[in-house]
């Protein structure tokens, strides 16, 4: 028993991380610790170009820059951006996580996780993380609202 | 010679750190090399109020969210909050740097280390680091134009 490998889980998670805050780094622990202490937690960081599509806008910060930033945070073990077409089930595929982690505001995402987990029959495990603190500037958009306001004079 | 226990070195660094990006996670980087394979990182990080009386305005981010971020970097060891009254002499004599890491754009506080370090002899290395490739965004105030420029419609 003792010599048995301990089986380690992979926990995927998934987000822009434009402009970084706690915010992120709280859904990435509490991501990390849905895998237990040995996970190793993976990061996909959406493309400028899946953003813009979604969203109509880029990113302030450049997928290279966010990716290099959300990787040298300690609770990341590797961070790699989306493919060019975000494909759900090929990032399942490649990275064949036993978790999946999704934030309280990702509704889209954790819908499509859903669905192919269904679907395809999946042996992964959904698990939907909360929003953290009342605190103020845990979100991009209300950062991004707070500069413009102070700069807008 | 083997039993000998190895000298760690103390890297001293300090900024703001508000809306963090690469350029500091670069300038972080290059100060513990500084210090060797074996070197502990500390940073210090202002407080919002020496923000506010040095620039005139206060951080984005709050003071205790900067610290937190800051010390969930893989590089970084501690981070901690100065003094309330910005005070060199207390922060050196209680972390005991071997070597105080400088910014390229923190002439103010080089200057103020660099003059203490000689009229008390200290034992400290001062180690000035340099700006970090010419991509756009590694600073602050860039991130913050972008961000004021694209929403000023």
């Amino acid at each position: 028993m003792a010599s048995k490998e301990m089986k380690k889980n992979i926990v995927l998670a998934s987000g822009t991380f434009d402009l970084l805050h706690l915010g992120h780094v709280k859904f990435l622990e509490e991501a990390k610790r849905a895998g237990g202490g040995n996970a190793k937690l993976i990061v996909i960081v959406a493309r400028d170009s899946t953003v813009e599509k979604r969203k109509g806008t880029k990113p302030i910060m450049p997928e290279d820059q966010r990716r290099a930033l959300v990787e040298s945070l300690k609770v990341v073990d590797e961070a790699v951006l989306g493919y060019k077409d975000f494909n759900l089930e090929m990032t399942i595929e490649k990275i064949k996580p036993n978790i999946i982690a999704v934030g309280h505001d990702q509704t889209g995402i954790e819908k499509a996780v859903r669905n192919l987990v269904n679907e395809k029959s999946l042996d992964v495990q959904i698990v939907k993380i909360g929003r953290f603190g009342k605190e103020e500037l845990n979100s991009s958009s209300k950062i991004l609202r707070k500069i413009v306001e102070r700069y807008r004079r």
